[in-house]
């Protein structure tokens, strides 16, 4: 396993982290203070400043992408099916011009909370199916970039109104199913707070296989958690033996970027240097 | 499937669902007032009035029960193992004397939150482990007892503060190792707020078949869930297909009490009559 205590060359940072504190540029500054080399920004935090703004102001910081956030919400009803389809392609391209190494897929839960204004539904069979018919559809357009696509598994609190992929053994039938090959085109985003639970997520990581894990994530789950979406501890700060987790995905051959992506009420109230010495500090000593 | 829009011959209440508005005793007197006919009580109820006034009080009102809740709560350190052993062995001798078919089981999470003063971990195999071994040996004091023990995996999220117990296919590997032969000594409480997000469910539960089926609770997941202890809906108010999974259970023979367990801050703020009105309502149109 690398040694991270010396240096923090393997974290990056997952912009939602501190999104709160200032806009891409921002944060893209700050993280040259600190000397972190890599991120993953939002599809909402590049619109506000502008693709090609973000693309040359990430060139000029010599800052490396960790991932792309996010494609995904696949689920919607018939009416929502095409600006689901489009809205997915345009992922790709802007993934494409920011040089990011994969796009995170959060494949969206039932259909009314997927794509607003969608029928109604409490049908997540027929979310999966569509997930999966949807996944597929993308993986053509995203293969004609050779951009990979890295589907994250949700924690089951969020089937119902963000992913209806909850476990890595899910994910990974998936890939299995629609790039059977091992192709690179497909493969899984672990996040330690979604799946550090699973009495099944080491044996899991070992099927995964270098090939098919694209991005690794950490924050901690706080006991208790006060905000199922916006109560992510900062590493250390909760129960998960986040070691134990990225040892096993190194073992894989696992070699790149550790993403801290903390959705925090907590932390976005904190000012973004602290937020990132504290980042550091925790890479260095807990993950 | 059973037809229950006709009446409520098979709903059950768990006590927990009014534990604000009155004592067990209160609880019965509501119960027969609205003809109900079964409750799973808690521990603390019964002890609140005492067990053999309990016990006497539900053969008066000709009440069965579904269950007992609970026992468990197995992980601890080695300060606090015999405590929680002979905490388990009272369990099953209170379920004995009250006439429960089943103790339910809510396994525990990491020691430090299952049994308070317990050194801290973040080993969650090792509380897995510890778990297995605690069932084990529960088991052979309800055997004597001629008391089932009923496994309730609970939502990953409360791996940490609850349950390490997490799945249906979990819990049932559980089974399958220790009562391979299937003796009826140990099976599953299956509540459809915890598993019903699984995509392995509908496999899990035939795998299960009637002999581990010991009992079926039903709520709804709302979305938003505020709290993620106390904020479980009533069955119709959130995103569950509670008749798919029911349906599921009656195809193995489940022929037991539909119970109904709610924890929830807003349902304990309103009258106990106006509760269990809804609670059938529900039951005849939704379950």
């Amino acid at each position: 396993m690398r040694d991270f205590s010396a240096d923090h060359r393997w974290l990056s940072l997952n912009t939602a982290t501190v999104r709160r504190q200032g806009d891409l540029l921002e944060i893209i500054e700050a993280c040259a203070r600190h000397g972190i080399r890599a991120i993953d920004p939002w599809r909402d935090q590049v619109a506000a400043i502008g693709l090609e703004r973000a693309a040359r102001t990430l060139r000029d910081a010599g800052l490396e992408l960790s991932g792309y956030c996010r494609g995904g919400m696949f689920t919607s009803d018939a009416a929502h099916r095409i600006e689901a389809r489009d809205d997915n392609r345009r992922a790709v391209d802007e993934a494409k011009a920011l040089g990011a190494p994969c796009v995170v897929l959060v494949v969206g839960g039932l259909p009314q909370y997927s794509r607003p204004g969608s029928v109604a539904s409490k049908d997540i069979p027929a979310a999966r199916a569509q997930v999966e018919e949807a996944i597929a559809e993308m993986m053509e357009y995203a293969r004609d970039a050779r951009m990979p696509l890295a589907i994250e598994p949700l924690h089951p609190a969020y089937a119902a109104d963000r992913a209806c992929v909850n476990t890595t053994r899910q994910a990974l039938d998936i890939c299995d199913r629609l790039d059977g090959g091992r192709t690179g085109a497909l493969g899984v985003a672990l996040d330690v707070y979604h799946i550090w639970w699973d009495v099944e997520l080491l044996g899991q990581i070992s099927r995964a296989g270098k090939g098919r894990l694209l991005a690794f994530h950490v924050c901690d789950w706080l006991v208790p958690t006060k905000d199922i979406l916006n109560d992510r501890g900062m590493m250390g700060d909760g129960v998960i033996d986040i070691r134990s987790v990225r040892r096993a995905v190194e073992a894989e051959g696992f070699e790149g970027y550790c993403e801290i992506e903390i959705f925090s009420e907590a932390w976005w109230r904190k000012p973004i240097d602290e937020v990132l010495r504290t980042c550091i500090d925790r890479h260095r000593t807990v993950v």
